[in-house]
């Protein structure tokens, strides 16, 4: 654990897949999704624990999650909250949060986290960011994390790398990047799993801010110049007001299109860790533990007859009677109820859209 | 409408089957469950209105459900409000009130309403009544409403009536009964039905106190005599205090069993006036106005994706989305949801009974 590593954990997400559990009021990685006594944004900063001293950790978010990251994060240091006036996508978050720390320490490595992911094998975790820093700092090397398949998922992106390309002679895992492909259809799918020359992209990504700004200046210089012109702004009170210029300045983009699909020195880690983005019911459903029959229920009050496979997500005080009912879920939060076959799932995008029509934000 | 004219509502009733939408401290009869606007024992207010005069209007109901009555009756006098100390069916009730109202007005018929019940056909129902009224007071005769069957139901009673057994021969409604049978299996209600000979039991009774006193005195001397003891302390300050007296002495007893299967003058006048006991969440769906898809619909916030024949019923102001349900029950109230196939509906007493068991009275 160097001084110069930095975790820099993005929080900015507004999802409604997770509706009504998760709305734009409280998305997902603000939410104890697992039941495991913690929300993912707080699993996230334990890991980050385990990279770096908290004084060492940034979140950013989009400002109205200011409360929520304060109430869920409480021995964050409050100046290490960085809010975003807009929703951007993940380049400006990073541009933003690596000119701003490089005028903290020019010799920083940032790894950066989604904060709403589900890691199991926490020490493989650590183990695979420690090489990662190490390589890091040693390497003009853009590093990601790659996921080995387990299977065809269509949900994920999918990094080619070149095999026998490792990074240095002993390592066997970390691999120069070929191409980026977002959520393939099933048969491309089935192919890059088969091949065993593609890894699934999990968002994270290690990195020296010197490294990822030479990128940036280089690949998307247009965003570079944009938050280089804050240099001598980060760090003051006035870094909200130069920040609401910026960010109405700068076009919404993602890390890979901006820098990563153009770079030459990317190169992803091959790691088994148990990742998931939790990113559909089913996927969570995949996470938790099941009774006898096969229902995952989140509720103290909850009592099932001739139900199984069903994924139950209630407030602990509410009695909850279920008969009769297989592969549903049914989610009950903050006066919302939602009741929906586990394979209609796709449709609640749908529903949510519709439900913004008739009744306006309210319940979004 | 004359002064001698009393109805007296039996409002005491605590089922759960309509669980969590009833609850014991909240039963059935104080529920608006057909979503008029107006609770069960309000339309039977209504009912009795037609009938007599508000000060003429009894509501024998448990000491517990004294302030629902109240809310929900604001119209009524409140000493009009009859309190059971316990609940002994519906043998002591009627003693009590009969006993009660002698002292008021000797020449008194009374007409004894469940509180709970559903009568579509308002107009058929207010002359059959005022017809039986008549008949009351002028013969010695305990006379039922009989509702004639429509199916063979097995959750009614039955009453069986001397065919030419006209109670006068101006009256080709009204027949001696010949006996009473509760809940006969399936074969039976099907020849019972088939037959023409048998009436639903509706659970509505003319008859003048005197008589019904007589009845008593004749047929269950045991409770006659004690509420006989209350002569001079009904209508005092006393009378709570003897009640409890008498009520927890008393058995717990029908009128049926008390009185009218040993009584020779009892009559049943035949009707058909939409009269329902509803008395299940099926029955109930027959009383609903369902949408395209037959689903009966209460709540104003409920979207309905891929769902048929469903009964829905759930507070206005919760957001409700329910997707590929056929044929379920779902009822959200106070902080209970209950999710069930309609055919499954007679489990709901074995679900209230382990509730009982698992976590206490609160939820009942």
């Amino acid at each position: 654990m160097s001084k110069n590593d930095y975790v820099v954990i993005m929080a900015g997400g507004a999802g409604t897949r997770f509706w009504p559990l998760s709305t734009s009021k409280k998305p997902k990685q603000f939410l104890d999704i697992l039941g495991t006594g913690y929300t993912l944004i707080q699993d996230t900063y334990n890991r980050a624990l385990n990279i770096c001293d908290k004084n060492n950790i940034f979140v950013v978010t989009n400002k109205d999650y200011y409360n929520l990251t304060k109430q869920q994060l409480p021995n964050l240091p409050e100046k290490n909250i960085l809010l975003e006036p807009y929703r951007k996508n993940t380049a400006p978050c990073i541009a933003y949060a690596a000119y701003k720390i490089r005028e903290i320490n020019p010799n920083a490595v940032m790894v950066v986290l989604p904060s709403d992911h589900v890691i199991k094998k926490e020490k493989i975790f650590a183990k695979a960011i420690q090489s990662c820093i190490s390589k890091a700092n040693k390497q003009d090397a853009l590093i990601t994390i790659g996921i080995k398949p387990s299977r065809p998922d269509t949900g994920y992106g999918y990094i080619q790398y070149i095999t026998d390309s490792n990074i240095n002679e002993k390592d066997d895992r970390t691999f120069k990047v070929k191409t980026f492909t977002e959520k393939p259809d099933l048969e491309m799918a089935r192919y890059f799993v088969k091949s065993g020359e593609f890894l699934w992209n999990a968002g994270i990504f290690i990195w020296s801010v010197k490294n990822i700004i030479y990128a940036l200046e280089t690949h998307d210089s247009e965003l570079a110049s944009i938050f280089q012109e804050g240099k001598d702004i980060y760090n003051t009170n006035n870094e909200a007001k130069f920040l609401e210029k910026a960010y109405s300045t700068c076009k919404n983009i993602s890390i890979d299109y901006s820098v990563l699909e153009k770079a030459q020195n990317v190169y992803v880690r091959s790691t088994i860790m148990g990742w998931s983005d939790v990113g559909t019911w089913r996927s969570l459903y995949e996470h938790l533990h099941y009774d006898s029959h096969k229902n995952a229920v989140a509720g103290k009050n909850v009592m099932l007859y001739d139900s199984s496979k069903c994924l139950i997500n209630v407030p602990n005080e509410k009695l909850v009677v279920i008969q009769g009912m297989e592969d549903f879920i049914i989610i009950e939060s903050d006066n919302m109820l939602l009741i929906c076959k586990k394979d209609a799932e796709q449709q609640i995008r749908n529903f949510v859209n519709e439900i913004k029509i008739q009744k306006g934000d309210k319940y979004i």
